[in-house]
């Protein structure tokens, strides 16, 4: 017998079996975005290095400006200009003025900067200033921005493309964060061909391996395909082992049959402890959860691509989201049934359905299919459950849809 | 003088001078989730495409059951059994059973499936069954889940790892999807060095290329960067060429000084129209945007990287995503404003923040910052806008933040 649990046993289960696993390791800049800071950064360097101009205009001495105004400019001489990307090589002669664009660097003897705007070139080799000027106008001073130890960025921070930006003001082109759990997907059964390949007879493509690996991605995790394996329990056992010993979790889906169902079961425990044989749910009872001894997570999922599908959203997600320590929220939408949906004593049921939007009301129409092979993932907008001691839900009874 | 438009003006010319452009092409399997597609997927073959079982049990003809019960069993001689991925090379003789597993296919001869549960293994090659079984019982027939010609995706739609699933039961291994724009990124001024330089006197490090890559990527597009661009005139023209027509878009950052800024123009001007210069925003008024004959928007961006990151969200973002026509949503919260703000006249004020979580309230808390370099990027929260008809917030005023 199958040692059966509730779905809310299940949820306990995966919080008391599994403690956080975290990971660190440098990513470059481009591939920050999204990931999870894991120490702080501090700058090393003084930003701006050198004192800048805000400007376009003039550096010069304030007290050469002063008293001035539009009546009675100060008139100087233009000594030079600063080019960008250049520390000016010449001082500042005294009573005179270089031509200074925004954030070029101020020259030595200058100790402000006025805005072109103010100003009038005569053409003669000297500019007039309308506008007397106050020392370290307009100037952005070496160190104003960022010091070498301020902390720019905490431990912790989901990275942004700001963040990307500031790192790469301060010369980090990489960053240690925290790396995305690595989740193994393999697919059992004899019957299994690749979905490339034209299925021979009582042959079926293996529909779980790449709709797993794309749920583990959508999930910010990084899936790892470890292909088809048949029903040898020697290789399914090797490839276990592998698969538990390079990720931090491993999916295995398949053993439709007795046969293949005990295999699996097997090989999970033989890497570690089975904590879980069947979940008090349909479809998806033939689920099963080890861990291998330094914690890993094995989990062996239905081989019907709905029933597999569902599980993994149903406890997979919270397991892997527990294993991330990365708290998630699924989209849900409240609707109305359309229709009375009857239900499984003893086991919650799954019911698949589509989202219609009438005057006012979600409407959530079970999708009847008597295989729900493809039809549920391709045609269904979610999926609801109804809970296992509830004999079904009346027409117009209000259901929480778990959106695809 | 700048042609200068206001916030409203330039979102207004984006819609009108944008039309979406559209490029489709095949993406394989692990790059779907997320992508639209571009064309009705249909089935081309028969799902299941042989009659299987979907339970763990005995395939039989159901009339040899009828009668039976749990005191009276129908007793029939096992005949062989189902081996999963291929087709049985037998026909059931009359009167007897064969043990199939779930997803076996059916043998020729058989008309129903009935659960092991129900039955019992007497051990001698005959097994007893319990109840009565209905013919096409625990079947799921050739083409009941699907059949050539039915659609099962619809263009248009979003892809999902429940959609993965369904195009490879269906061995599609590819689909065609709307393709991301590409969005060229460059930077200009001779000033600028790569992030992993170590900047001379005078120099600095090119913040705008990798943090407008990372924000083009972040909202799902792809950035293509070309790197930084001396301020070279007759090469700049050049590169914005090649960019703008291996890109669907392109965003030029830099032209601090007057001359740079002119030589932007210039150039954006060569390669077809400007339709505006200037943004009746601070900071950010430097902003250029122009158009290439075939509609593909170039943008000049503002050398300041605090400048260049809002004008890209409040600007660029807006315009990627009607070029794309791809609706978004900014994240957003209202906020309290901490402290006052003064604003400038005659042009809306970008205020960076830092957001406090009070007992009910969350404060906008202002960041000061004399240039705003980096502090804004990396400690800001978000970013709020004053209109430009207004000279300041007092304190207590709801600000409506626009998240980092």
């Amino acid at each position: 017998m199958l040692n059966v649990l509730t779905p809310e046993e299940v949820l306990r289960l995966i919080e008391m079996a599994f403690p956080p696993r975290r990971a660190v390791g440098m990513r470059p800049l481009d591939a920050l975005p999204g990931e999870t800071l894991a120490e702080d950064v501090a700058a090393s360097e003084f930003v701006p290095d050198f004192d800048r101009s805000t400007v376009d205009g003039y550096a010069l001495r304030a007290r050469d400006t002063f008293g001035c105004s539009e009546a009675i400019p100060a008139i100087l001489p233009v000594a030079g200009s600063v080019q960008m990307g250049r520390k000016p090589d010449f001082t500042l002669p005294p009573g005179a003025c270089v031509a200074i664009p925004t954030g070029g660097a101020l020259p030595d003897g200058a100790d402000c900067a006025v805005m072109v705007e103010f100003t009038e070139d005569y053409g003669d080799g000297t500019v007039g200033v309308f506008k007397p000027a106050a020392p370290g106008q307009n100037l952005i001073f070496r160190g104003d921005d960022t010091r070498p130890g301020d902390v720019l960025i905490r431990a912790g921070k989901r990275l942004t493309a700001s963040d990307v930006g500031a790192l790469a003001a301060l010369g980090k082109t990489q960053a240690r964060v925290v790396l995305p759990l690595k989740v193994g997907v393999l697919s059992t059964g004899d019957e299994l061909v690749p979905p490339d390949r034209t299925p021979g007879p009582g042959q079926v493509r293996d529909v779980n391996g790449p709709m797993l690996c794309a749920l583990v991605r959508e999930w910010g995790f990084e899936p790892a395909d470890y292909g088809r394996i048949p029903d040898d329990e020697a290789l399914l056992s090797e490839t276990l082992s592998r698969a538990a010993a390079e990720c931090d979790a491993v999916l295995v889906s398949g053993g439709s049959s007795v046969g293949q169902k005990d295999a699996v079961c097997r090989v999970i425990g033989s890497q570690g402890e089975v904590l879980l044989h069947g979940i008090a749910i349909k479809p998806g009872k033939p689920t099963i959860l080890g861990r291998t001894p330094d914690g890993r997570p094995l989990v062996g999922l239905p081989g019907h691509p709905a029933a597999a599908y569902y599980i993994a959203r149903l406890f997979v997600r919270p397991l892997l989201a527990r294993l991330a320590d990365a708290p998630y929220t699924e989209r849900r939408r409240t609707a109305v049934l359309s229709e009375p949906v009857a239900a499984n004593h003893g086991r919650a049921q799954i019911v698949s359905c589509r989202l219609e939007e009438t005057g006012g009301d979600t409407l959530a129409v079970p999708i009847r299919s008597k295989s729900g092979l493809i039809t549920q993932l391709a045609r269904a907008d979610g999926f609801f459950l109804i809970p296992r001691d509830c004999e079904g839900l009346p027409q117009g009874a209000a259901v929480e849809v778990i959106l695809l």
